[in-house]
């Protein structure tokens, strides 16, 4: 007799976005919903103190904690590309790793994951360079790390030739070209408004690894974890109804081990 | 028959505090003198890469790295006094010595010591809650740090009332009080000028133990590291003629294990 | 047949405080019941672009605009004391004035007036060569702005020994001592808490002249100015209620020329 | 009778660029030899307080003033292409400007005009939309300003467009192609090595307004101001070289009226 596996995915968060005296996001909210948390490292949002407090929060509701490195660009939230030569990308992300994984230690724990911030993330998803520097970056501060990269991406690719744990990130919604990339934002038909039609993208790219392109194709997709939008409006009723619709289908929350 | 134990004490000197296009100090040259470096983390001085250069000349060097964290003042240098709260001391210091122990570990190293800089360290010299705080973050951070602090300081004592291990610094071209604390800046005499008086301070310190004040007591002082100025005129002559002179009176110059 | 002076009194409040993609304030509704803006300039909130919104939302509500310049400490809000020299607060007050002057100009405006802001303004109310260097540096760029500073302290003076306009700031919200001074925020009885409370204090400011001490003293006072603070629970409620009262008792609100 | 009119020649040159504890450049020094200064405003360079001492050092000098703006990029000086949008391009110019030209005002002088620095400059003169941002800012802060730009780059076509005056940038160092534009510096000969054929490059662009192209073809040139590098070993040498050169040949060293 054979069992079935058991399906799975992981939500993630950006959080700890807050800085100094400005408040950003919805994070204990949140928190509720995700099995992994990408916490800002100070250099588009998250100082020191609000780093500890993040950090708090992700362990007291059980969450894996993640580093969110960041171009250095705090007026711009780290959303404008910069060009930036590999060893730069390398030494940032170095630094800002480092410090989450201080206050990671303080409180007793260990990163899990880093992923990229904003345009950094965008960057090096097209860059093959860039991608692996950001993925020695994180190989030479601790190998067990994993990296979260956009599925299909230079930056997965770059972590498997280094040997990293790679987690292949989805987007609920996001529509997809028949190359499986994501439709650009300035594109028609980019954005999925309808909640029920973002869960059941998740769904079958989860069941079937499968997404339907804007073309009506239907295109192979890995779904380690699904990126969670924390501060839009309607993020926490997205949220909740996309983990009832997991629960249903029998597919795991949780991250990767 | 008895072996008199060895006299021995660490030169440490500030490093690393270029940032960006701008150059500061020479550093190259004072690490043939120094057994342990004080290693800008980005607050005062020291952008990401500057760090990784700096810890890979100390490493080639054969000199012990440490984190040299600042006050949130670029512009100022770490040197103006902020009134912040322990809390806040706390997070930073553990951010800045976290991005440092990665930049170490990315080179196959780990930090050995922990310095404030600048007014962080003048301000916790006489501040019991501060320099707790700071020694609490160095602690959770990595128990096997030394601390760097004041001879004779509240720093001191923090990092002795915690289990850490301290180093008492000493400093050749500052004359001291009756008390043992230094001559503040401001005041006549505070300020050794001749390389031969501080040279045999120094000398004193390490083997009586003593260091007479300007009102001519003897004082007892706890010499374990002593502060290099790097990027002071006449640094490398005294740096040299310091060696020289602790070679004569075998005193080893190495870094607390 | 004479004719009773108008009683007036300005009410200002503090402006442009968001950062980038971080939002502060409630500018839109607070605009409507204040006669000045403090905006911030870059140092402890406003970023360029901010700055410009500000100023525009400022003008198209008829409010005079005032430069807001701050210690720089963007993590702290300008809201810790820094050891600074007179020297650099001058310094720092000319750029951040100079700056908003220009988003001023370019919208076919003048700035009225300069308040610092928060460690900034403290310090300087309670240090004469602070206050001179932060008067000096507001009459050099321009000495037609009038200068907002606690009513009675040094920075009411060093404006006035300049030949600079000086309004005169008094609070709602806080407890006076007897000799005029606002009761620490540390001590009891330092805040008001009750609307209607705050509402007859600044009426009687206005008419009286006077203000009941915690000790029952009346106690003289100059109030040119009231700062409303924008961003805290019930500040619409208590700018309308104050409105209110003040129209009543026929006292104008409007700027100082 | 005819007089032939006078040839004349700006020499303009970066200043200003030190930072807080940090020293760049060879000021002072070079002052001597240029007629207008572009000061760092802060973003890449250039504290307030550096921002005061250049300007005073400028006016001592008799050289002309100029603000440099740049993209908020202090690790990079700079010197990084950011995508920034026309409007923030606008915002920051407007308050780099600003702040400079209320450091000129508390001197007793004003700013005679403004040259984007570094990866602004560049990005600028290849980019339309960038330029006319730039221009409109310059125009909207201070019409009387005279916007300096690359020869034959988007940035003098924008001035003209908006009624600026605009100095056209050549310079000694560069090699051109036939369409007139720089050499990218990634290819062989975009730097031109020798003081003597730098500074007859000069000559003829001033005297024949014709560069002679790395392919050998006379390519017409506007050369109404020259950019001198004041930090690089030789710096002194070539200008006085090229003051002494020009002299002999009787053309003016000065500002664009």
């Amino acid at each position: 007799m054979t069992t079935t596996p058991h399906l799975v995915i992981d939500l993630n968060c950006d959080m700890g976005e807050s800085y100094g005296a400005w408040h950003m996001g919805n994070d204990d909210a949140i928190l509720q919903f995700v099995s992994s948390a990408n916490v800002a490292c100070g250099f588009h949002g998250g100082d020191p103190s609000t780093m500890r407090k993040t950090v708090a929060a992700a362990i007291s509701n059980n969450v894996a904690i993640g580093a969110h490195p960041s171009l250095p660009d705090l007026v711009g939230f780290g959303r404008r590309v910069m060009q930036i030569t590999p060893q730069e990308a390398y030494d940032m992300v170095v630094y800002q790793v480092g410090a989450l994984a201080a206050v990671a230690a303080t409180q007793g724990t260990r990163l899990h994951h880093v992923k990229a911030h904003g345009a950094l993330y965008n960057m090096a998803a097209k860059d093959a360079a860039l991608s692996q520097a950001i993925c020695r970056a994180v190989r030479d501060v601790d190998a067990n790390l994993v990296l979260y990269g956009l599925a299909g991406s230079h930056l997965i690719q770059a972590a498997q030739d280094l040997g990293l744990k790679a987690a292949s990130e989805v987007f609920a919604d996001r529509s997809y070209q028949d190359d499986g990339s994501l439709t650009p934002r300035s594109q028609p038909g980019a954005m999925i408004e309808g909640v029920d039609t973002a869960v059941a993208q998740v769904l079958r790219m989860v069941q079937e690894r499968l997404v339907r392109s804007v073309n009506g194709r239907d295109v192979p997709v890995q779904a380690d974890t699904l990126c969670i939008h924390g501060d839009q409006p309607g993020a926490l009723v997205f949220a909740q109804t996309l983990r009832d619709a997991l629960g249903q289908a029998g597919i795991d929350v949780r991250t990767m081990s």
